[in-house]
């Protein structure tokens, strides 16, 4: 059971929206239509991925940064570092530049070239060091007693946790109707500035996490107080969330504050990843989508009328996995289907099978038709199939038209294994 | 020659402005550091793309609707018709919702799912009629005459100019002291529309179109006077600017308010997609992204403190075809290499050629090692490599690497044909 006193309160909170307010954006709020009427609510999303550095990850990290430069000299620090593959790298690399203290930043080997670059234009120092994360973390640590650098926690820190608060008055500000919150829950930094800005200015409103499936420590957090295990391989496309052990600090106010935590699939992120692309234009990361795919997915009750906001909690996803995931997101929805059939290796059979695929107005993106597969009778050919169609319905006419005419098909889009 | 007069100034221009404010964003004006160290110049991004429906196409369409809506009851439309296989169908399609008006739009056979849907979901009737746009063209023409609706031309019309003219006024508000401003140019409706407003308000700003190399019929216009011939099958990235035959209207004014007019490459839009995909977190269609793509590769002189804004369009591009662009963009830049090399068919081979690519520190996407393939002599076997580097000299070096190991390697990254 988590029992830490909370030492924040508003005027820390306010104090760090003030902080703040030369480093970090007032993102947009913005209604979509569209989404409100697949939500069934009003819904608003909080356009954080349009956030400076990408994410609202410099909020936290800048406050942290300006409030030990505010303390007497000999307690400022000559240096800061952090351990991060990601979004709270490019938070306090910023930071660090802005108030101009050095700054390195572990990251573990293999980290994407594009969020290496990112932080070296910023005037970071990267090292990169150890196969994961936690290695990368002792290797910090090192350094951190060998040059006297301040370790910069991504997210259990009582002033990080006022930074990110901030995005919390911002949505009062913009709405101050707003009913309902929905944010990312990862270590908690975000959830629970959001909670503790919300619930201290307009208690009535009510603030709902989301994890992603793969890793939800949360989940049954409100109720029990006790965490879950989590598998310790498990992965995600939501790789902004992907903390396996949240802190003391952020759980304390989320158990006071947040009403409740759900969890969604990492197909139900894709989708939603796709359907931001496509309706609002801006690229969202996984953990940024997590919240719109638990409304679109009808997983947290809503009214009509309610006034639900969204955080888009970032942008950064490597352009190098965008094709990819635009693709399982376009599965998830209906719109994209792969196939292999068996057909008899006769002439003719080709021609028939594209004529069921014109008929039906799909559009093909690729055809691969082999025979001499191992696996393939003497006889028969295999041919894979890609099609893009308009939705569930749609495949099913497809797949109720070779079953009428006796073809054996198998779906190459149930992903196997490791991805829900 | 052009020699058409120009009905239309500054009054008519402000009375659009204020007729589509009810259904127009007045869209961020960003300032981009990375893109201004890149560029040599202070850059702004004008951010069209996050306009509704997704381009300032709106702002014309809906100029158009809401002027016709003003005339005597006898002379408003019963309902309006529109040939557009993207963004003018968007923007037709939603200001006849706004106004109440009955709306169908013709898109050739073939169109994209998603652009279809988009339209419907606005209320509009999609007919798929032709198998090009010209055809499509017909079929609307007919349908106008049978039931007495209007025709929505998506450029040549002086109250969509003055309705894409409203970009031109809401850069000038924000940035008094813009220097340059740099459009895209298809039919030339938003180029005209800035560049009336600037010029009328501001005459010493510079105002540049860009067009895509393979369908560039304003290339060397302002100093002619005469379109220059397209291709008939001329195909490119930026289809929002395929247009080969401009409005004689916009002509006129584009002939006698814009300073220049110079082309990009469809590698250089796709180098541009991707860049704004990273760093502005928004996607930007072909279309949208030829500004940016001039400017970065230094086709447009520029001083170091020159206040440059570059006009990001449109944001529709079909999810499905985004990760393909970001490959040749990837390519472009030098962060993508695709080759196929020559190996002797013997053990150990493949392992000294991963070890070439693990110690240059690059990641490998995918790798085929194919024996038995026809063009290749008994004896040796073939690799597809697909590695993920960090800049053209990072693949040179890979490349002198096997050279000097006498490998002989052939680039797949080289478009054929079509595109450049």
């Amino acid at each position: 059971m988590i029992t830490l006193e909370i030492p924040i309160g508003l005027a820390e909170i306010e104090a760090s929206r003030q902080r703040i307010a030369r480093a970090v954006r007032h993102t947009d709020l913005i209604r979509s239509e569209v989404f409100s009427r697949q939500c069934g609510a009003e819904l608003y999303l909080k356009l954080e991925n349009l956030q400076s550095t990408g994410s609202f990850k410099i909020r936290g990290a800048f406050n942290k940064l300006a409030w030990l430069m505010e303390q007497p000299l000999d307690k400022r620090p000559k240096g800061v570092i952090a351990v991060s593959a990601g979004n709270h790298a490019q938070g306090v690399a910023s930071a660090a530049a802005t108030c101009g203290v050095p700054a390195t930043v572990v990251m573990p080997l293999g980290a994407s070239l594009t969020k290496i670059r990112a932080c070296q234009e910023m005037g970071a120092t990267v090292l990169q060091r150890g196969a994961t994360l936690e290695e990368a973390f002792e290797e910090a640590m090192r350094l951190a007693a060998e040059h006297d650098y301040f370790f910069m926690h991504p997210y259990n820190d009582w002033q990080v946790i006022a930074g990110q608060a901030s995005v919390g008055l911002e949505v009062l500000e913009d709405l101050p109707e707003v009913e309902t919150v929905v944010a990312p829950v990862g270590g908690g930094g975000l959830l629970a500035g959001i909670a503790l800005a919300l619930k201290l200015k307009k208690p009535s409103v009510r603030v709902i996490g989301v994890q992603t499936e793969a890793i939800s420590p949360y989940f049954g957090f409100i109720q029990s107080g006790q965490f879950s295990p989590v598998q310790a391989d498990a992965i995600t496309i939501a790789d902004g969330i992907r903390v396996k052990l949240p802190g003391d600090k952020n759980a304390a106010i989320i158990r006071r504050y947040v009403d409740d935590i759900i969890t969604v699939s990492d197909s139900q992120i894709s989708e939603a990843i796709v359907a931001l692309m496509e309706r609002t234009h801006t690229l969202t990361e996984g953990a940024g989508a997590v919240g719109l795919a638990a409304l679109l997915h009808h997983k947290i009750p809503v009214r009509p009328d309610e006034k639900v906001v969204t955080i888009l909690s970032g942008g950064n996803i490597d352009v190098t996995l965008v094709g990819r995931i635009i693709d399982f997101g376009l599965v998830s929805s209906g719109r994209y289907l792969v196939i292999a059939l068996i057909l008899p290796d006769r002439p003719g059979q080709l021609v028939r099978l594209l004529s069921i695929i014109a008929e039906l107005g799909m559009n093909i993106r690729q055809i691969e038709h082999r025979r001499g597969e191992m696996h393939v009778p003497v006889g028969l050919s295999e041919v894979i199939l890609q099609v893009e169609t308009k939705d569930q319905a749609h495949q099913q006419q497809l797949l109720n038209q070779f079953k009428a005419e006796h073809l054996e098909v198998r779906n190459l889009t149930k992903v196997v294994g490791l991805y829900h």
